[in-house]
C-alpha cells in the first residue's frame, strides 16, 4: 500500500529499506480481513487489529516525527489519544478497554495514517543520521514485530468469539509447524553458565546485564510437549485432580471451568482444533499450543518432571541450537524478574520492559506467528500465568 | 436498496406497499453511516445497528415465511440463533451482551438477507389472504417501527462512547423539535374515565383491556417541561440534595456520578448537548430529553408537583389533544403493570409485552424518533427508572 | 431485662405501658441466642440482631430524647453514627453493608443502652404530655414492631447461612401456624371501592389518601396457597419452564439456580423445610411461605389464574374478615406507589415510606411473625420482587 | 486454660511440654478479647480468632490423632469440615470467604475442643515414640505459630474495620519495636554463594534444596527502612506519580486510592498509625511496617537503589546477623519458587508450600508479631505483592 515513489527511492538506504519492509508485512498480514473484523475487542487483553495497526504507526510519529523532524504536522490531534497504549510519560489515552469502541476513526483513515507516517519517515531517514534516530527506529520497528504477532494472536482469539467461527486465510504469511520429532532427552553439566545477550546488535532492555547463574546437572527435551501427550494428560483426568495443580491454578481450573486447551473442541467424542485455517482434527503429532502456565505445571507434575528456569533453557538452547526451532513459546518457572544492574532507561522508552516486572512468568523461544529474524536465545518474554491465548507450549526437564 | 422489479409490481397491494415503504425506512436512517459504525456494542442495553436491521427482518422470517411460504429456505441457516432477541419459543440465541461480537456476518450479508426476505414476503402477501398472515405482518411492521427508534437511540449512544464523539447526519429524517410554548395548566375533573385501546385499528396486547378508571381533580401542562426549566433545578443543586430523590434513585445518582441529563456537557461553563447533528450550546427553550425516571420523579418533588399516572395523562391527552405532540416521551408515576383482563397470547408473540410487567415504569406519548404514524394517545412504552438513553422528558401535574 | 423500680411506676400511665411492653418483647425474642449469634450479617438486605436492638432504641433517641427531653445526654457521642439506618436527614451512616462489622460495642453496652433510653423516655413520658412527643412514640412503636419482624426474619436468614443449621428455639414466641381450610371462592361485585386508612388510630403515611378504585367482578381464596398445591408447580417442571415467569424473573431463576422457595430442602427423595424449630419433613397443609413475587406470579400463570391487586386485596379482607388470618404476607400484583394526594411528611420522619416507592412490590395482611397488634386492613407492606426471606406467601384470583 | 492434672504430668516429655507451652500461648493472646470479637471476617484474606484457635487445633486432630491414637473418637464430626483451611487431601471445607459465617459453633465450645485435643494429645505423646509423629507433631506446632501471627495480623485489621477504632491490650505478649540505628552500609563480596537450611533442625521443605548461587558485589542496608524516611517519598508525592511504580502498583494504587501504608491517618495535618495499643502520632524512628511490595518497590526506586533478592538477604544475614532483628518481615526482590530439587511431600502435608508457588513475592526474616524461636535466616514467608496488613517493611541494597 506504500507509494511506489516512495519504495523507488530507498535502495541504497538499509534502514529505511528495513522499516519499509516490515512495515508493509503488518498491512500485508490483515489482507483477508473485512472492514467489519478490525474493530471487535471481546477482552480487555484483547487489541482490536485496527488498534494495532495504529498504535505501531503512533509509535514512530510520537516518539521519532515529533521530536526529530522539523515542522512535522500531526496526522491529526486526537490520535495521540487514541492510540498511546501504556506510555504513561506520554499523557492521558484511551483506557485499555475501550478499544472496542474505536470504531471512528474509519479504517481507510488509519490506512492513510500508516502512509502519512511512513512518507514522513521517509524524509527523517534520508536527511538525518543522528544515531539515536537509529537505535528509535529499530525500537519502533522491533516493537511492530511484535504487535504483528499480537495482531495474529488476537485476530484469532477474536474469531473463536464470533458464533460463526470464521476462517482467517493468514496462513500463507505464518510459518508452518512441523510433526514433532522423537523423544530424546539432552543433557546438561552442572556448573556456573552465562545468561543474557552478548553482542552488538539490538536487544531489549531486559537482556542486558549479562551475568552468571550456577546450574545443577539436569537434561531437557529435545523439542516441545505434542497435542498427543498432553491428551493422555487430560484423559487421565488431570483437569479434574487437585493434586497436580498450584492452588490459583486449581482455582482457575473451577472458577472458569476450563478442562482443555484454548480452542480446542469436543465434538461427538472426537478432539478438534480451531486454527486460523478453522476447524480441524486435533493432530497428536503437533506441537501443543494455546496453554497457560498453570496447565503447564499441572502437566509436568503429572509427569514427574518440571519446567526449566529460564536460565536452563538459555543454556541448552545455546548447547543444543538445532533442537530449538521456536515453534510455540515455552513456559519456563522463571518469574519475570530483574537481571543483575538493570536500570530503567529514562524517559518513555524506559516504560517498555521494566514496569511489568511483577505476576508474570517467562516464555522462552518463539513461535509459527513470531515475525521473520525476531527471535533470539536470550530473548525473554513474559505473561500471567493463566493466560492461554498466546501460542505457547512447553518443554519439560529432568533432574539427573 | 430493494430491487426495483419487486417495488413495481406491487402498486395494487395496500400492506405490501406499506410493509416495503416501512423496510425502506430501516434503510434510510442507516444511510449516514460507516460499515464500521453497524458493529460496536458498548453496553448490554444497547443493540448495534446491524443488529437492529438483522434482527427485523428475522421477524418476518421466524413468524411469517417459514409458517406461510411453502417450501421457504432459510437465507442462513445460523440467524436464528444469532438474530433472535428474547423470544425463548423461539430457541436458543445469542446473549443480549454478545451482540457486540457479530461482526461477521458482514454488513454486506445483512443486506442481502434483508432484500432476500422482503422478496419473499412479497410473493407471500400476494398469493396469501389468510387474515392472520396479514395480522403477524402488521405487528412484524409495529415492531420494525419500534426498532427504527431504537436504533437511532442505540446510535445516539454509541456515537457518544467514541472519544471523537462523531456528527450522525440522520437529522434529515426526524421530526424537529419546537420551542416550547408558554406554560399553562390544563384541568380534568374528577370522575370514572374510560382507558386503553378503542378502534378497530392495530393495537399492542398491553393496550386492551378497556376500563374505568376513578380520577381526582388534576391540572396538567400544556408542554413538556423545558432544558431552561431543569436548568434551574440543576443549579439550585438538585444532585447535591437526597431530599428530592427516591432511596434508590439516590444510590444511582451517587453511583455514578449523575450531575446532569444523559448527552449534556459543561464547557468551560457553559452548557451544551449533543445530538445526532453534533455537540450544540444548551436551548433552553426546547423540551428537555434524556432523563431518568429518578430525575424526573425529583424534579417534580423539587418543583412542589408530581408526575401524571398513566390514566391521568391519557385522560388529559384526550380532552387536550393540541397540547400532546409527541416530541419526547414522558415518564408516568405508574407502573408498567397489565390492564384488566391482560391475558398473555400463546405462542412466541404472546413473548412480546407480558413478560416485562415488572420494576418498569410507563412512559406515554411519543418522540423525534418515533416512526410516523406509530403513536396512539393508548401507547404503552416502558423502561427501567434509571435508564436515559431513550428520548424521553416529563409533564408535570398539580393536584387541584 | 427492664428495672423493675421502672415498671412499677408506669401503672398509671397508658403510653408508656405499651411502650414498655413492646420494647420488652424485642429483648424476649432474642432470649434463646448465644453471644456470637447476635454479630452476623451474611448479605446487605439482612442485619444483625444486636443492629436491630440498637436501631430501635437510637429511634427514640434521635427523634424524641434529644428533641424534647431538656439535658438529655447522649449515651455514646458515636452511636448515631453507628445505629442510623437510612436517615439522610440526621446524617452519616454506617454504610448498611457494613453492619456485620459492629462486633463492637459488645452486646451488653446494648442491652445498656436500651435501659438507658428506656428510663429517659419513662421520665419524658411522665412529664411531657405534648401530643406531638405521643405521636412520635407511637411511630417509634410501630417501627420497633416492624424490627421486631424483622429480626425474626433476619435471624432465620442467618441461622441457616451458618453450616451446623443451629436451631432457634424462639418458637413459643410467635403465632402457630394453622393447616389449610378446604379451598373456596369468595367473590366480589364490580363497582367503585373506597380504599385507604380510614379511623382515627394510627396509621403509616402510604396508607393515607383514602380513595375510590373502580373494580371489576372477581373471586379470591378463602386462604393462601398450601405448600402442598406449590409442590404440584415445582413437581411439574415449574421452574423448568420459562413460560410461567416473568423475563427478569426467568434471569434470576437461571442466574440463582432457584429451584424451589428458600428454606426447601430435598434430602434423599425426601422434601424438608427449616424453621425456627430446626429441619422439619414439609407440611403440604401449611401455608406456603418465603416465595418471591416472581413465583408467586409464576404459580398464577402455571394454574391460569393471577395475584390480587392491592385493592382487590382490601376490599375482599373487608367483606370476608374471617378468611384473612394474616399467617403470611401474600404478594399482590401492585407496584408500591403513591396513593392520591400522598405528601411526604417535613422532617426526618417523612423519610419513612416515600422515598421507598419504586422498583417494590406490595404485599398485604401479615405473617407468623408480625407482632400482635401490629395488622391492619389497609397495611401496606413492600419488598423488591426477587426477594425470598420474608414470610411472604400468596393467594389467587379469578376472574369473573 | 488447660487441665493442671495434664500439664503436672508432663515434666519429663520434652516434646509435651513444648506443645502444652506453645498452645497455651495461642490461648493467651486472646485473652483481652471479647466473645463478640472472634467472630468477623471483613475480607476473604482474613480469618476471625475463633477460627484460628480451631483450625490450629483440627491440625493434630486430622494428621495425627486420627491417624496413630487407636480407638480416637472426633470431638465433633462436622469439624473436620467447618476448620480445615485448603487441605484438599482432607476433603470438603468451608470456603474461605464463608469464615466470618462460624458465629457457631460458640466460643466455648472452641476452647472445649483445645483442651480435648490436648488432652489426647498428651496421651498420644506419652505412649507413641514413633518419630513420624514427632515429625508431625513438630511440623503442627511450627504451624500454630504461623496461625499465632496470624491471629495477630487478622485481628489488628479486624479491629480497624470497627467504626469504633477499639485498643487491643495484647502488646504485653509482643515484642516490642525499637527505635532504629544510624545508617550503614554492609558489603558483600561478589562469588557463589549457599543458600537454603543447614542443620538437623526442623525446617519448611521450602528451604530445603541446600544450593550455590552466584551473588555480584553490593552493600545493603543495616536495619529496615524507618517510617521518617518514607515519609519522605510520602511527601515528595510518591503516590502520585507512576514514574515510582510497577504497571499493575500504580494500577493498584489508583483502585484503591492508596495514599500510604496501611494504618496510617491523616488527621488535622499531623499523621498517626493504628496498632495494637490505639491510636499514636507516628514515630518518624520506628521501622516502617505494612507496606505491600508495590510501596516498598516503589520506595526503592525513588531512592535510586533496589530491594535485595533472597539470596542476597539470606547472605547478608548469615554475614552481620547483629544487623537482622526481625521487627518486620522485609520484601525481597525474590518470587516465591521452588529450589533445585525440590519436590512436594506425599499426602496432605505436601501441600504446605509448594502449591503457593506463582505470584508472591518472597518476605524474609520476621516480626514482633512472629512467635519466639520461630525465625530462622533461611525462613521464607510469601504474600501477594498487594497486600499490606502482614508486618511488612523493606531494607535496601545498592549495586557496588
Amino acid at each position: 500500500m506504500e507509494a511506489v515513489s516512495t519504495e523507488s527511492r530507498t535502495h541504497t538506504h538499509p534502514l529505511l529499506m528495513r522499516f519499509l519492509h516490515i512495515r508493509k508485512r503488518s498491512v500485508e498480514l490483515c489482507s483477508a480481513l473485512k472492514t467489519e473484523d478490525f474493530v471487535c475487542q471481546p477482552v480487555a487483553w484483547v487489541s482490536p487489529p485496527k488498534w494495532h495497526l495504529a498504535h505501531t504507526t503512533w509509535f514512530f510519529e510520537a516518539f521519532i516525527l515529533t521530536r526529530f523532524l522539523p515542522d512535522y504536522q500531526l496526522f491529526h490531534k486526537d490520535y495521540n489519544f487514541l492510540f498511546n497504549s501504556y506510555y504513561e510519560t506520554i499523557g492521558e489515552r484511551v483506557q485499555r478497554n475501550h478499544r472496542g469502541m474505536l470504531f471512528r476513526p474509519p479504517l481507510e483513515d488509519i490506512f492513510a495514517y500508516r502512509r502519512y507516517v511512513e512518507e514522513h519517515m521517509a524524509h527523517l531517514l534520508k536527511e538525518n543520521a543522528d544515531p539515536l534516530v537509529s537505535e528509535l527506529v529499530e525500537l519502533g520497528l522491533q516493537h511492530e514485530q511484535q504487535h504483528q504477532e499480537l495482531l495474529i494472536t488476537d485476530t484469532k482469539y477474536i474469531f473463536t468469539q464470533n458464533p460463526l467461527l470464521p476462517v482467517w486465510d493468514a496462513k500463507a504469511t505464518l510459518e508452518t509447524l512441523r510433526q514433532a520429532a522423537a523423544l530424546q532427552w539432552l543433557s546438561v553439566e552442572e556448573g556456573v553458565y552465562e545468561i543474557g545477550y552478548e553482542g552488538t546488535g539490538f536487544c531489549f532492555d531486559n537482556e542486558w546485564g549479562r551475568h552468571k547463574q550456577y546450574l545443577r546437572n539436569f537434561s531437557i527435551m529435545n523439542r516441545p510437549v505434542t497435542n498427543g501427550e498432553y491428551l493422555e494428560f487430560l484423559e487421565a483426568g488431570g483437569y479434574q485432580n487437585f493434586r497436580y495443580w498450584l492452588s490459583e491454578g486449581w482455582e482457575w481450573v473451577k472458577e472458569n471451568d476450563i478442562v482443555h486447551p484454548m480452542y480446542w473442541y469436543k465434538i461427538e467424542e472426537q478432539w478438534w482444533s480451531y486454527h486460523l485455517d478453522g476447524l480441524n482434527p486435533l493432530d497428536p503429532a503437533l506441537p501443543l499450543m494455546h496453554i497457560s502456565y498453570f496447565e503447564a505445571d499441572a502437566y509436568a507434575r503429572w509427569k514427574g518432571q518440571r519446567l526449566p528456569t529460564e536460565f536452563e533453557w538459555e543454556t541448552a538452547a545455546r548447547l543444543y541450537p538445532a533442537c530449538f526451532k521456536n515453534e510455540v513459546w515455552e513456559w519456563t518457572q522463571s518469574a519475570y524478574l530483574a537481571y543483575p544492574g538493570f536500570r530503567i532507561a529514562e524517559g518513555a522508552t524506559g516504560e517498555y520492559n521494566g514496569k511489568f516486572m511483577i505476576n508474570q512468568m517467562v516464555l522462552r523461544g518463539g513461535s509459527l506467528a513470531t515475525a521473520p529474524g525476531h527471535s533470539r536465545v536470550s530473548y525473554r518474554n513474559f505473561f500471567h500465568p493463566h493466560l492461554q491465548w498466546q501460542f505457547s507450549g512447553v518443554r519439560l526437564v529432568n533432574d539427573a
